[in-house]
């Protein structure tokens, strides 16, 4: 895997390309890790360097580590088998859903005897379906965007942004389609401990696509809201259960009990495969915690006593009752609660 | 200035002493720029080397500025006058104010012939002061500890602790209290970006002294309350105004919203002397502002893109209406209102 700085020029970012052709091409992946100080790229050439860019975190956000083991299948299948393949890539992180799901599909397609070029052909539909969830996530978020945010702010945590998909992202998605069309807006992002996604990814590719953004600390959003700042919030979600409570990366709960005493709307952008109907209700999401050492030692430097416990949970659970609307790509989910969920993602209104 | 590590033995934890005598002697401080990794002592023997710790933050938090402080005039009054002394000891951080209360109370009481022993009688009756101020605290803060949290758990945010005083602190006063008392308690401490006093100096001085103590990031809050793990918070106070109005390090607010939200109560502790009531609201209160730095490199690395803007209050103010009760060194005020804070502070109950 070679590393090499690039000057990116696209618009938001190009989060992962494929260059060349199935036999010899190559996956190139901005290597996040390095974020906000180098903009600099891998690219894989082998079914190990994609499955060790995934394992390193080169490559986040489920639906962009979907894509990118996609295109993993390619090197793949230039010496293995599909269904070996498919296993060994899904090992790089056992639980990302859409990394699963994208290396089936993949393996499904070719069927036993499967070329790159066949995996290639359904790696580049995995790819256009992405953005153009991104896009009907911005079409449907653009005008809630405008309504509430214009001449004010908008808040957002953590990074369901255009690095976290091939395209403008989920939760960023209304506010780069609304900007495009000319929308002034001021973006605040939290900071986002312990990853700090926030300002590490949010912030850099905002301010990048030359949308005015502000960083602030996690626990400044009272003060922000209270000053009358921000008008909105939009966050991405990890999981949604059947009624409409959502698991999103820790502190969203926090922003959504803020949003509520300080009659902000609040509203969630995830693609409508984020909703998990087997689960009736957020309580029975499962939270991953995290190391310890993210939180006392997350940059190089002991921030805590030795041994004290921390107490990690990445993601935390925020209640239907406190979400204005969840914008998804088959539209706005409004107000949220089961049979609104249903009827929208069974293609009714 | 000498730094030489010492294992401290004291309970909680020795945070300045004068050595020796008025001519002679020296203000030790523990150095608390260099926890939680190192338990390092400075000797100050000049008032140069005064005035260089409290700028540099050797030590910090209002009450233990003013203690420290006034062992500089001793050190001050071998060679000037009482007058320059604490002119000069007062540009060290010119925004404290019990650091100019203190040099001007013992500039006051040795008169223009002053002698560095009389500064030191004055010194050690400041000192003895704040340390009873913190029991009086203690003392009324405990019994609500005991009957909110036992068997279950305090949140505190920032350092009001045994650090920021000579004694057992403001906010940690009644946890020091009952946990001495033998009630079984679990402290957790929200890290308090940007500065990150909660996790490195008030999960410090608590684990130091046997507490069972959690370091949480600050957007874990609501996941916390949410669990059903804490049943109390208590914060300090840096200034609060007529009506109960209280400012604190950003993120208290915050914490009161939350606490609201899931019925837990709120509570302040702080001396009397924090009380402005020339302000009639929490409106008034002016509200410093960090730099950038603090945010986008505050740990020795880069975490926000270059050239990004950051919006970093060092405070915020919570709504008396939204705090169950300030505990202060007279007694506990509750419920929070202008009537009852006038009768508290002028003796009444």
């Amino acid at each position: 895997m070679d590393n090499k700085s690039v000057k990116m020029a696209e618009h938001p970012v190009a989060v992962l390309d494929w260059i060349g052709g199935a036999e010899s091409g190559v996956l190139r992946l901005l290597d996040q890790t390095l974020l906000p100080g180098e903009v600099s790229f891998c690219e894989c050439g082998t079914v190990g360097d994609v499955h060790d860019a995934i394992r390193r975190l080169v490559v986040r956000g489920a639906p962009a580590i979907g894509v990118a083991a996609a295109y993993g299948m390619v090197t793949a299948l230039r010496d293995m088998a599909a269904g070996d393949a498919a296993a060994y890539l899904e090992s790089s992180r056992p639980t990302a859903v859409n990394l699963s799901w994208a290396v089936r599909r993949i393996a499904a397609a070719c069927g036993a005897d499967g070329t790159p070029a066949d995996a290639l052909a359904e790696a580049r539909r995995i790819h256009a379906e992405d953005r153009a969830m991104c896009d009907a996530i911005g079409r449907f978020a653009a005008p809630l965007v405008r309504r509430h945010a214009a001449g004010v702010g908008v808040l957002t945590h953590c990074n369901a942004g255009a690095l976290a998909t091939t395209g403008i992202g989920t939760a960023t998605a209304g506010m780069y389609v609304a900007a495009a069309g000319g929308c002034d807006l001021t973006v605040y992002c939290s900071e986002t401990r312990p990853l700090l996604q926030g300002s590490r990814l949010t912030a850099w590719e905002l301010q990048r696509a030359g949308i005015r953004t502000v960083v602030i600390t996690d626990n400044t959003a009272a003060a922000l809201m209270g000053a009358g700042m921000v008008n909105m919030v939009i966050v991405g979600a990890d999981r949604i259960a059947a009624n409409g409570d959502t698991a999103n990366k820790v502190g969203t709960c926090g922003l959504a009990i803020l949003a509520s005493h300080f009659d902000i709307p609040f509203y969630v952008a995830a693609p409508s495969s984020t909703f998990d109907r087997e689960l009736a209700a957020g309580s029975a999401i499962p939270i991953e915690f995290r190391g310890d050492d993210e939180v006392t030692c997350g940059f190089g430097r002991r921030t805590a006593p030795e041994g004290v416990t921390v107490w990690s949970p990445a993601f935390d659970v925020t209640p239907a009752g406190l979400i204005s609307g969840i914008v998804t790509d088959r539209g706005l989910i409004a107000p949220v609660n089961e049979e609104k969920i249903r009827s929208r993602l069974s293609g009714g209104q």
